[in-house]
């Protein structure tokens, strides 16, 4: 699939491991082609890519590149993921916490870009060695700096498409700044004893997932009153069912059955690959529809 | 949508409120059409349905049905989800915690009927009222007896397709019985401090959703041995980022970069719900493809 995108477009991808340059060296060499690649470094977030902290490793990773027919050093690449850990102590705000974890990001990654040049490492020089980096909290906190000539040549926040009740918990944006909503119904309701109230909405697991986590409240926020982008002040949607989304209104709720509403879900990502297609909406008026083309299209 | 099917099959429909009960009917009545209703019960899931314990909510509720214009009662459904609750106390197994739910859906279901027909509920017969109960769970427990000329009439597991991780783990299935497998890719390896070696697949939040619970130990069950069903030793998996899935592996992993392997999902309805396809496999061989019409249409 690569080879057939690299004849319509400049496609790179990551490696981090001996055996994947061994494997894409294989495969392209074989092709009499050569591919630009980006050895991924994990600058904290303890996923994939070569440790920052492991001096030798991304030299010798990247030489391996360098050596391997079919292959090209591009750049290096890293995903700040642990920006979603939020404050590390008592003492730090949820801002403070994004600035550091961007701040880290950029420096480590300067910091390989400087031992790959030192080494002498084809490709390493300012100008040519792509830097990208790359999470939207991060984002949210980014600014750029020079060091030896090098600098972040790319930035790819994904999520910042949308923003989601994650990003909201995580201080990377207000909850004006969500652009990714569910539209439902409110399909039952039921008073429990304890004068508490349960609506159902016909939103469940299979529209908004089960992501919860990094400082979420539920399973997404449901919207008193959409236009103004402003939370309901009681409710909460405690549990989801395949189809349904539990909401509890302590002390009764102001709206019932039939009735429709909006929620901001907490991960934009997972639920815009749910839908085949999103609705553009201005206000009271839907605009447009967009197809999210790459939708279940694992493979 | 409901009326554009009721022309090519016969479609009924669950209430749980007198609101919902007058919305249909204000619906159908003004189409001129009467449509065949089912009253959903809650048997003890304590999600939507009339609690099964509310003696004269379901009379009210059967009652109105039928004096609303464009509806007619044709049978009470329950949905027991408690089923997914596993053991109530140390005392109880994982089977007899099943079997005891089936019986409570199964008598539950039973005693509402003869309540309607004490009542007097028109349609409320033996014969004449559907009693729908199911849930994968308690279908592996189920047995239906007569009470009253009443007989549960339609019993409908879901998940049973399949099957999944959650099943296995609430003693409903073996793993032997599972037929939804994830294939899958090594695409990185690393080894920490501590002797334990992480390997991420390329299937992540986005494959298979962030379903747990359940008596589920992580996110999945790791194939050693897909053709003979049998789990991983040792291999558990951890975590999930929305492409990846972080396997740990105490000792080391005996597997590596580029190999692929199979995992039996903790949530089969879930994970069938991400994919465009479902491929068919006989041993090593792939013989057919079904594609997933329902996927990605929530509208």
């Amino acid at each position: 699939r690569l080879l057939d995108l690299t004849d319509r477009a400049e496609v790179s991808f990551c490696v981090d491991t001996a055996e994947g340059i061994r494997g894409a060296s294989d495969f392209f060499a074989e092709r009499e082609h050569e591919a630009p690649v980006l050895l991924e470094i994990d600058t904290g977030h303890r996923r994939t890519g070569v440790p920052f902290e492991s001096d030798d490793e991304a030299v010798e990773l990247a030489r391996l590149v360098n050596d391997s027919p079919g292959l090209r050093l591009a750049g290096i690449l890293t995903h700040a993921g642990h920006g979603y850990h939020g404050p590390q102590s008592e003492d730090e705000s949820e801002t403070e916490a994004l600035q550091r974890v961007a701040r880290e990001e950029r420096d480590r990654m300067l910091a390989v870009a400087n031992r790959l040049r030192e080494a002498g490492v084809n490709g390493a020089t300012p100008g040519e060695l792509e830097i990208s980096v790359g999470s939207t909290p991060t984002m949210a906190a980014f600014g750029n700096r020079t060091e030896n000539g090098f600098r972040v040549t790319e930035i790819r926040p994904g999520n910042y498409v949308f923003y989601d009740a994650m990003q909201v918990a995580l201080g990377a944006a207000s909850l004006d700044d969500c652009a990714l909503t569910v539209f439902t119904t409110v399909v039952s309701r039921r008073r429990s004893g304890s004068g508490a109230e349960r609506l159902y909405l016909d939103a469940g697991k299979k529209v908004l997932t089960t992501d919860t986590g990094y400082g979420t409240d539920g399973y997404g926020v449901l919207l008193y009153n959409a236009q103004h982008m402003r939370r309901h002040p009681h409710a909460r949607i405690t549990q989801l069912s395949e189809e349904h989304g539990w909401v509890k209104v302590p002390g009764g709720a102001a709206f019932g059955v039939g009735d429709r509403v909006r929620l901001v879900p907490n991960h934009a990502c997972v639920v815009a690959g749910m839908a085949d297609e999103l609705h553009l909406v201005d206000g009271q008026n839907v605009t447009g529809t967009l197809n999210v083309d790459a939708r279940g299209a694992s493979r």
